[in-house]
């Protein structure tokens, strides 16, 4: 199984940036994976929050192939725990599942045509955090769940 | 109002205390702010979880001074919105409290003392963190929550 994490949102990288790549080169020791940025679509004055939701929906489903699960990371998505979340992950890879992409939207969140599609939303907090730190957050969590799957000792609580 | 944010764990500085660093430098631009660490007990193998909790417990208590407000971020507190908490500090700040705060506890949590001298205690997540990533999202929170209060618009979700 491979896991994709797609976002929209800025490119340019930042102070937190050494630490997602940092968590990213360690996951990769466990499970394919990769990271892929929809840009923040420019000219965005003249849309309304609906046209931009409409707009940035349709790039993320073409992102989306037959058979993958797709998991949305949304305010009003379930809360896990991480230990929950990595026999989430676990359930998928022994599914024979091929792809496990989870989602990022844009600064209003998902279209409808994208929550239909999804087959999951999690929720990382109640909080609201930006997108590099959702990206930070999200990518300790996997490289925690697989370390977990393992039976390793990163997480000790 | 001052904000404290004391933590029990390692001091040495990694990947992300850049990330900190800058949320700290740029959060005492709104309120005074001062991190300690109490730094990771020395030979703890000859001691139970107990023992060693009720020895981080003590040098919490030696931190704490009659009239401050202290709260704890615990996995059993409650979980705020960002928007909340913005306003869980805003009612701090106007009640004339001078210390507000806030404590992270070693690996094993809080000793029993503690507990009963907390006056409150947060959740940021359901998910477990690494310490370093505590310290990131919690200055993060308390800098977006200055945001919010003054109405600025780094928050706009």
């Amino acid at each position: 199984m491979k896991i994709k994490f797609l976002l929209i949102g800025k490119t340019d990288s930042d102070i937190l940036s050494k630490g997602v790549n940092d968590y990213i080169k360690r996951l990769k020791h466990y499970i394919p994976f990769e990271m892929s940025i929809i840009p923040d679509l420019k000219n965005t004055k003249n849309l309304s929050e609906g046209q931009q939701k409409q707009k940035e929906g349709e790039l993320i489903l073409n992102f989306i192939k037959s058979g993958d699960f797709v998991v949305l990371l949304d305010e009003k998505g379930k809360e896990y725990t991480s230990i929950d979340f990595s026999g989430f992950i676990e359930k998928q890879m022994i599914s024979g599942l091929k792809n496990l992409i989870f989602i990022i939207g844009g600064p209003y969140g998902f279209s409808e045509e994208v929550y239909k599609k999804c087959n999951s939303k999690i929720s990382l907090s109640r909080m609201t955090f930006s997108h590099q730190m959702v990206r930070l957050i999200f990518t300790e969590q996997l490289y925690r769940a697989m370390t977990i799957i393992k039976g390793e000792p990163y997480h000790h609580r």
